[in-house]
């Protein structure tokens, strides 16, 4: 009966107009979309209006990913993932709110989620004219994007001294051409209110991560705390619940198939304007590197948290971060196998070179521009040897720290605007307490292997790094390394903030040394990054311009973690022949995954309620089942984690929180055939909420009796 | 539109009754199934009759698997992967048949396949009182099974001697219960007459094996050739083809979703009949243990193939067979988890224990019966470190030589009718030809590398081994053991055929010197085994006759590689929530999962008559595309892999190969819901074999114009 009524839906479904185009629409560029036609009855101003309050105030960016505010009291729902990191830290094996999940009672219960802040988008400014006026053009490419870097910092700080009490940023929306200031309220009290265990949080783990169908609850909450005079301050005792200017209101009878969402939010980072030598880089280079080596240290990872959970809570957030992009990348990699994109878009650029060539002027000016960015990409794949040496300090934590220590210490020393961005005065705290919270998760046995590894690895590149071959730490002295050194301690490390470079260099400890050795050698990277930047930054200014020409159409910007709208419908897909995937899951679903070991052990309150068919007011009215997830074709990426699933009155129904694997070339190439996001049901969010869990007093919070 | 299509038939199929049901019936037994109701036009009778020519006739048993006649001159379809030791054994690096394919202009192109044979069933008989009249209840467990094995071998040489030029073969039905006495013609002289290369045949390899949807186009052909008489001899250049009684025809129009189908072949082995705790032991000990051993076995062919295509063709064969059942056990892991089966057994159990306690004489009779099948099982998972041991002359091919060299010589100084099976008189020349065939693909450095590693693994049994360990190599000696042995040489392993144990012992051949050590070990391995047999014989005939009386119903019994009979329909289904996989493929997903790397690569003029639509004849009416793959809800297992797809006219619609993923499980618990086996369309065969590479002479021969 389920597939019958499946069946009908897609045979309705085919009967609709497909709403979903490709886009995330800065959020102030929506006024032609004509939403109101395709199932919204909010207007474009009811959505996103600087002047008044609008939906797009219940919106906030949680660190990386978005939240919404569903009470007038700053109760954010977000994803469970969003807020992995502090519900692992916040985690002993005693208190394990990971394996058992949270929940405060009350406001004085919730916990301080060290390290995150909560920014909500307030106004902002085209500024490009004179971010571009810094530029002159007998700047070498390296003093291009420095003087660019520059000027965006003074423009933020003039405009943060003009709006006490805001964050002001620049955000690049065509690179070299087009630039835009942001002012938002940036709270930095963020507070842990309600977490489901991991098992229904993080259901299916890596297994399901990236694939529909999806039986994942992950949703939490958090709450935005202030002064009591309303000022964003850190923590404090005194501090009270964020009153935001608007909230999303939550609609617990949740959204069908076929029926119009949209989702604000977010997005990272695209390359859909990039050119086909920079997909074949990803192709070739990149992504087959991340894929190789991030699964080699999930693994040491896991072999060392085996028998001890102490040690794997410590490697939790991190084994799933690196899980989740090397599953992504292995996505990316198969999808633009399959998808032939790299043809696709050397077709679409040869034709753009037709064009270029058919007028002289033209071929003047852009004629040699696609082989100029080309010569960068291919540059890149000459030097992919470097890639080893650039990931020692991220890979090796104790790497990570040294640098960190030791970067800021030389930073420091310069002018505040002339500073690498995270130890300027605005950052310098964050930087320093998301730092220490990586040092409370250090587990030297581990760390040494991967140090190990990573020298074997620049090692192999042979003649290559002669000129360097000395200032790498030598790999028979890793183990007194770590035996010496004191970069494991948070005391010593937070002991380290003040200090200059000499004084560091005073101390002797050999990880710091080992860095110091090596600091010019990643100096100069920075330095080949910043030049690669300043001509890519040129040449692709000039691209969007002449593509534009070519076109006759405006593009919608790169997703560049600015508040973005998209819209779409309810809707399944079919991956491949002889394959459909319908777009709602079911309780039944998940319950019919659960075995005895992970990531598939569901918790044996919620079996025995599926059992009972307990399903309370949540219960989807034909699939009588309390639906999980839902798959929708609106064109989302990272950072779109934690958007609001908005139906067409403006209420939310879910909670965006991936894609499908087809679906992970979105970050190069969006289309309406595979390109699907799935979000959890706010109906099960509610349901693990209130039925299962007992938190009743959220759900009256939110409005929900 | 392809999707609406898809629904609609969707729509109208759950409108149809569900004709499949559990079953490989023994052809015998076809007459109460009341076909013609289910789409059938042939009665019973015209399918088997072992007085008549019949449509059974038409179907062969190619070594362990299936094939149909499908011309009068003994030409037979069965699968690609049926041929694949055939056509490995007969490719080079310049002559590579796997990788171009095989194509015989005329009968005189023919190649032979050494080791190949075919038989097809004549006529059956019930002996199961003659065959257990031979046990006396004062007999040990191992004495009772080797007095079965005893007379069913002297009942196979009477048969033999009453029908000449037949062979006879005694199949168990029931364990400790039902035997049978199946005549057989028996076809050695067998050849190769086309196969499509890899990359159409072995699409989608390892990865898409066990998986639907399926775009492999796994079929070959081959034709039995008889003596100038009409006699089965070995080959010889003056044989010619062998004119079946009957042969099937071939239906090049295929059939469509929600025909009747029905498979007849030769299903190998299933374990419906056997309790939980047998499960138990293939779920905790056995499948994981394969799982184990068999991919790291693969692993270091692969590695050691990795440079050298004749190394890799060596291996290719061997690696496909244990890659195949890897898979098959994962998928029957993940089954047995999944679905519970274990539980659900143990449920059934518990209520049939109920019933024997019922009653005080059943329960005299039967009440231990459960318990000590399941102390028997109990008593493998204690042992489970024999496995290593077991598998040392199995996994090491120089230990697989050496042991059937010495046991044939040992076991040759009997009577006949005492040998083991395979160095039976009327069975030595083939186990002597396969012994050639794998000395042919010997590879020293990766058989050494796994013998060393069993070694390894059987030393961690520790003080359990402490009695043998004095019997093993030493793996120290194990380099100069593969330095000295003459077994890797077929023309010395052909000359030790004829010796005494004693003449092997003085050669000093130290491969044969380590199992004529072993020996001892392994012939107490034989006895635990027939005594368990014994044992299990016993229990399991009893817990037939207790269950029959509990669930007052007959039985189909397990399957045993005797002729049976599945029917079903084409249909799709719902592996889990929110998936429906549709039943037909076709030739543009095929295209459409072509990339530039293996198991992907489609031949480039395939892809070529795709974009022309050079479709032939052979064009589906309303997909406009040519089918390739057919699922279909019979009941079959290893064994079926090319078994005619029939359609209710008795004509061939498709050859099957293989079971979905989920369907692994059938071999334990069949379900309509999951089981579902997939075949190659017969007009994909046909295109590809006229219309790509050309072969329109054997179309012709199947009445195809």
């Amino acid at each position: 009966m389920r597939l019958i009524a499946a069946c009908l839906t897609v045979l309705i479904l085919l009967a609709h107009p497909s709403w979903a185009e490709e886009g995330m629409f800065p959020i102030s560029d929506i006024g032609g979309l004509n939403l109101k036609g395709k199932g919204l009855s909010l207007t474009a101003e009811e959505i996103f209006n600087p002047d008044q309050t609008c939906l797009a105030d219940g919106i906030c960016k949680v660190n990386g990913c978005t939240g919404s505010f569903v009470s007038p009291k700053g109760l954010i729902i977000t994803n469970h993932h969003c807020a992995y990191r502090a519900i692992q830290s916040l985690s002993t094996t005693s208190n394990d709110y990971l394996k058992d999940g949270f929940q405060a009672q009350s406001l004085e219960n919730e916990i301080p989620a060290a390290g995150y802040t909560v920014r909500i988008t307030e106004s902002f400014e085209d500024i490009s004219e004179q971010v571009l006026s810094a530029i002159t053009s007998e700047m070498t490419f390296t003093e291009r994007t420095k003087a660019i870097e520059q000027r965006q910092k003074e423009l933020e700080q003039a405009a943060e001294q003009r709006n006490p009490g805001q964050r002001a940023e620049v955000a690049e929306m065509f690179a070299g051409k087009t630039y835009v200031l942001f002012l938002y309220t940036f709270i930095k009290d963020v507070r842990l209110v309600f977490a489901p265990p991991a098992s229904v949080g993080n259901y299916g783990g890596e297994i399901d991560n990236w694939e529909w169908p999806r039986h994942t609850g992950d949703f939490s909450f958090l709450r935005a705390y202030v002064a009591p005079d309303g000022a964003t301050v850190d923590y404090c005792e005194e501090n009270g619940p964020y009153q935001p200017k608007r909230f999303i209101q939550v609609e617990p009878k949740g959204v069908d198939e076929n029926d119009f969402v949209m989702l604000i939010g977010y997005p990272g980072r695209t390359s859909r304007h990039k050119t086909a030598s920079f997909l074949e880089y990803e192709q070739n280079v990149r992504l087959p590197y991340i894929v190789q080596l991030y699964q080699w240290q999930i693994e040491q990872m896991q072999q060392s948290g085996k028998e001890d959970r102490s040690v794997m809570l410590k490697h939790s957030s991190r084994m799933k971060s690196l899980a989740n992009v090397e599953k992504r990348s292995r996505g990316q990699l198969k999808g633009l196998v399959r998808k032939k994109i790299v043809a696709t878009r050397k077709a679409a650029e040869a034709e753009l070179q037709s064009f270029i060539q058919a007028d002289p002027q033209r071929n003047d000016q852009y004629g040699r521009l696609l082989s100029e960015i080309d010569a960068v990409y291919g540059e890149m794949a000459r030097n992919q040897y470097k890639l080893d040496i650039e990931n020692i300090p991220s890979a090796s934590r104790l790497m990570y720290f040294a640098f960190t220590l030791y970067d800021s210490a030389v930073e420091r020393q310069k002018e505040d605007l002339q500073r690498e961005a995270p130890y300027m005065d605005r950052n310098i705290d964050l930087t320093q307490r998301r730092l220490l919270l990586a040092v409370k998760d250090f587990h030297a046995p581990t760390d040494q292997i991967i140090l190990k590894e990573m020298l074997t690895r620049v090692g192999m590149a042979g003649p290559k790094i002669e000129e360097i071959s000395d200032d790498l730490p030598g790999i028979d002295t890793i183990a007194s390394l770590y035996d010496k050194t004191s970069l494991g301690d948070p005391e010593f490390v937070e002991s380290c903030f003040g200090k200059t470079p000499q004084e560091l260099e005073a101390i002797q400890d050999p990880a710091l040394d080992a860095i110091i050795k090596l600091y010019p050698v990643y100096m100069q990277l920075r330095e080949e990054a910043k030049s690669r930047e300043g001509k890519l930054d040129q040449l692709y200014g000039d691209l969007v311009t002449v593509k534009q020409a070519f076109q006759k159409q405006n593009f919608v910007p790169d997703a560049n973690a600015t508040l973005r709208l998209t819209y779409g419908s309810v809707k399944g897909y079919s991956p491949e022949d002889a394959v459909y995937k319908s777009p709602i899951t079911t309780l039944g679903g998940a319950v019919a995954k659960a075995t005895d070991s992970a990531p598939f052990i569901l918790p044996e309150s919620i079996i025995k309620k599926h059992t009972q068919q307990k399903f309370g007011r949540f219960s989807h009215p034909t699939l009588n089942d309390v639906p999980t997830c839902i798959l929708y074709n609106t064109d989302t990426t990272g950072g779109n984690s934690g958007s609001p699933i908005i139906n067409g009155s403006g209420k939310l129904v879910g909670v965006n929180f991936d894609r499908a694997f087809e679906a992970t070339i979105n970050d190069f190439a969006w289309n309406e055939s595979y390109s699907r996001s799935i979000g959890v049901d706010i109906r099960y969010a509610l349901w693990i909420t209130g039925e299962v869990f007992g938190a009743q007093h959220l759900l009256r919070e939110m409005g929900v009796e």
